[in-house]
């Protein structure tokens, strides 16, 4: 193939590792990432932007180009600023929390022994407490797709770096649904990984209990390449889980999907999101899928303890000695969130978890017979001016699909379907039980084929080479990417 | 053979159903054991006492005797006071909590289906807080073997009961070793399932995610069948789980226990315990078994967790409308040991589970290459003046061998080997991981076969046709008895 310029790829990991093969050097791909970030000039994305002199040594060290070897080869990514970087400050967004890391995150030194090159620490909502990308004192990344809409949280910049193309994928944290929010919002792939199948060493815990290291790209391909090198099981961390990550398989001929029935379908009156989940749903259907509509009341009762529950407690829990010595060092959205868990005795902790059980018991019977729920990955959008005009009801109602899926052990995946018929991107989010993490990716990227999306907000189009699921190793890529 | 009179039985279940098989009527064994009861004349051992008439209707009521359908049949059984029993109270020794109990039990409607016919609820140390037997209103239930020693706890009545061979199996409860240490006490197996393993329905929490009814009984083999019997799964218990108990299978020619190390094995300077629990080793060797010795610490770091951490702030979530409402209701020690959860947050529950979490990652790889633990079930004895003196202290120390157990999610079954070397009752706790029931009682049972003691306090020696670990059908018994 003709050697391509780096300026004209959209960075999704085939097209890259097309134009490696071709003798494109990681050198002036790493160039062109710090191009795209000076180019969108937006100083609220990273917190830490690495030298990009270093990060050229870095690539210059790399091996020969061998993605069976190293399947992340040269590619570029960020890391949200709750995990850590050897060398780089870890600021979880608050200032008076940062420290300096001694050595990279478990997962972001798997990464980088796969041959992913990290170019920075990107913003989020403080302490990863929100959905919304607006509760940083660093300011709020600029939502890639639509400036006036909040670009989504807590990954804010993460989700942004990824949607602009400046990064082949991104790292996040999703506890409530920080993983997969700006996903939609930026109208890029984000990987909630099932509890424990990638380690939190070296992540700020929010509610330790129920964090996981998430993953956004610009295809499901990506997203789950990047997962099947970071999940690995780490005996340090006591939460870790040893958690399967098969390459992605065809999707099973009729797979049973859960929907939320037309009694819980909430898209608080925004009609367009509405539609484009019925047409995702009627695209599932023509794939051979059963929808079967069912009701969502039990699973909204989860994901409401997730904030008047216990697990509150947890994020306290994380930050307390900072909270109790310097209370205003915390954006006071947060702090008022956190500080509801001073008034939580452990009594009413375990009175949570009993809660909790019962409900999950409650929704065995309905989740029994189906292999996987599709949502709506938010209900709605909303706009910086809802935020100013109200900093926590449009972040609750972002939840409304999110919430429960960590409290019920559920893996999912956040998927573009396409622009809705006022352009928005649609996005749809697969559940799938703890450890299935590959059912549902295979699923979603049949979707994104079908739709065939233009990749977060960098104008081009899903690549070819993603096309056939599990039918292509990563050195054959090239060769259809030719043809 | 020659009909047996009640009175010459010990009750264990072999010598019942071969006595039944032969004509024994359930009405004379019912009589035999309100007039054991009577001349116990212990009014501390049962709260509740059922009228002997209604006892004899239901046994009237059996169908033909058949061990095979009814593997309990005719089989007289007593009930903890902390579990419910149709049409009896339930007062978890707390006359201000008692209510009348509308239903059976989940379990005990197993065990009745089977053919057992209760006769009376048990005192207990109130709300199962104890493992001493004296923290009750309604007095302490005198040990079966030495009135000066503590009856142990929490499940007193139940373990003096089945020692004094009123009843051939009782129901207890174990949290912390409630249903072993009694066991220990009073010459008798006691059997601590796996978590989940028996429903929680129709029981009142102590510690609502650490509870187990548990069964006492003379024999390995009556506890190991009431097991099997009581043992289904209740989807209306968010806590219960699927757990097998198949029959009791030949013990693994070579199975690899652990045991305390010299540096963390403990007696409170009793060598009599050192020395019986030595013996017990050596027999264990002697049957083919590999003994290694571990470091206790990390169990016992999980062990001081249950009071010290925030455990106890179930058993205050278990009463909370009574302890605030009427104090003086309870017992002091009780809600001395209870009110201590008012000092913790629903952070401090949380930091709590993540230290209980990194001692279990930290103690797996040395629990990784065995199949059971082997420890002393108490590790020295108190008496009623020892618990006069200081209510807590012994009561702690009994605790040394059991309180990690349902902490770390092991199952366990203690066993009498025969008395010490001062005549006491010597007693050794096998405990093997979830679901491994059956694996600790089958060693269990050839330790017993082995010891060949005297059951509880009945005088009377293990029968024969309980030898051969699963050679016997219940219906083959009576053959052996005869042979």
């Amino acid at each position: 193939m003709t050697l391509p310029a780096a300026a004209d790829l959209s960075f999704d990991i085939a097209s890259l590792h097309a134009a490696y093969a071709a003798g494109l050097s990681p050198a002036a791909v790493l160039a062109e990432s710090f191009a795209r970030h000076k180019a969108a000039d937006d100083p609220a994305m990273f917190l830490y932007l690495r030298d990009l002199d270093e990060a050229q040594v870095e690539a210059a060290a790399l091996p020969a180009f061998d993605a069976a070897a190293y399947p992340l080869w040269g590619v570029p990514f960020a890391v949200k600023d709750n995990i850590d970087v050897a060398g780089a400050p870890t600021t979880a967004a608050c200032p008076a929390f940062a420290y300096l890391a001694d050595e990279d995150a478990f997962v972001v030194a798997m990464l980088r022994k796969a041959g992913a090159i990290w170019i920075g620490k990107t913003n989020l909502d403080q302490f990863a407490t929100g959905l919304v990308g607006v509760r940083s004192p660093y300011g709020v990344p600029r939502n890639a797709i639509d400036p006036l809409i909040v670009p989504g949280g807590s990954s804010s910049g993460s989700g942004v770096a990824v949607a602009r193309g400046i990064v082949s994928f991104s790292l996040g944290t999703d506890t409530a649904g920080s993983g997969r929010v700006p996903a939609a919002l930026n109208n890029i792939v984000g990987l909630k990984p099932t509890l424990g199948a990638l380690s939190a060493s070296g992540m700020v815990p929010a509610c330790r209990t129920l964090d996981t290291i998430s993953i956004f790209a610009l295809t499901v391909a990506d997203a789950h390449r990047a997962f099947r090198v970071a999940c690995a099981y780490d005996a340090a961390d006591a939460y870790a889980r040893p958690i399967a990550a098969p390459p992605l398989a065809p999707v099973p001929p009729t797979l049973r999907i859960g929907v939320p029935d037309a009694a819980t379908r909430e898209f608080f009156g925004d009609a367009a999101q509405a539609e484009a989940f019925a047409a995702a749903l009627d695209q599932l259907r023509g794939f051979g899928c059963e929808i079967r509509e069912i009701d969502f009341t039990p699973l909204y009762q989860v994901a409401q303890m997730l904030y008047e529950g216990a697990w509150v407690a947890e994020r306290m829990a994380a930050i307390e000695p900072l909270f109790r010595s310097n209370p205003e060092a915390i954006h006071p959205t947060t702090a008022k969130i956190i500080g509801g868990a001073d008034k939580l005795s452990a009594a009413d902790a375990f009175r949570g978890f009993y809660r909790l059980a019962d409900l999950k018991r409650a929704a065995e019977p309905m989740l029994a017979g189906l292999d996987l729920l599709c949502v709506p990955t938010i209900p709605t959008f909303y706009s910086l001016a809802d935020l100013e005009a109200d900093p926590i009801g449009p972040n609750s109602r972002f939840g409304t699909y999110t919430n429960f899926v960590n409290l019920m052990d559920m893996c999912g995946i956040a998927v573009p379907t396409g622009p809705r018929s006022d352009g928005r991107p649609g996005s749809v989010t697969l559940l799938a039980r703890a450890g299935q993490d590959g059912l549902a990716a295979a699923l979603a990227q049949q979707i994104q084929q079908a739709a065939h999306p233009v990749l977060g907000a960098t104008g081009k189009p899903l690549p070819v080479a993603a096309a056939p699921v599990g039918a292509l190793a990563p050195g054959e890529a090239a060769l259809v990417l030719v043809g």
